[in-house]
């Protein structure tokens, strides 16, 4: 399942409003250790970007799905991650956390000068969920 | 973003636990009208199906994301729907909704003629949000 999720590109975090309701968004991500951790980045999506944000310091638990749909059913697979997220604004957390992303993501390269005011979601994994068809 | 949504083989379901954290799964689906239907299915993952209708009975709102990922992030986009779930156990609605995943998944053909006891999830749309990086 860690291998799995680890190499996969995408993943969907899904999220709880502050009033209750579901929210779920594809984000890029690293696995760095117990750690998931995302950045929001500086495209034209800051509303929704926010959301997430906010609805994690209302309710820190957060789940994140990594999934293979393929028409032939034999090779669906997903994994998820159960776990408490935390919003890192800065210091050495969000540095290592960016210079993951950079590593994994070519686009995020030019995080590493610009030293961005971006906020770093550090998720802490508590479970690990998995199904395959075979 | 109705057109991108309806079209794709995959959404990611989005449903909030009695206790009050997040919970996601990759579905198959289809849109009738106004709703999304999606059924849950005689495969061995049945307490992962299970969750979702246990979290739908006790908090109806739900959101339903699908995305597309690419290296090329100037190919980004992702479109989700918010909305009200029900669960469906028989009857026409029940029925409409087996055969309308039937046509859109081969997979399913069977359920037009075992009447499958498998509930039916229909969200009814209440709002569609997108983003696209261009």
């Amino acid at each position: 399942m860690r291998r799995r999720f680890t190499a996969a590109r995408v993943a969907r975090l899904a999220t709880v409003r502050p009033d209750g309701r579901p929210h779920v968004v594809p984000v890029c991500f690293a696995v760095d250790g117990d750690r998931v951790v995302s950045v929001v980045d500086d495209k034209p999506k800051r509303s929704a970007e926010l959301a997430r944000l906010t609805n994690v310091r209302a309710q820190p638990a957060v789940s994140l799905l990594v999934d293979e749909y393929d028409d032939d059913w034999t090779r669906l697979w997903w994994v998820r991650i159960d776990g408490t997220g935390v919003v890192v604004d800065g210091g050495a957390d969000h540095a290592q956390a960016v210079a993951l992303l950079a590593t994994k993501y070519a686009q995020y390269a030019h995080y590493r000068d610009d030293r961005p005011s971006a906020a770093v979601l550090a998720v802490t994994i508590e479970r690990w969920s998995g199904w395959s068809f075979g």
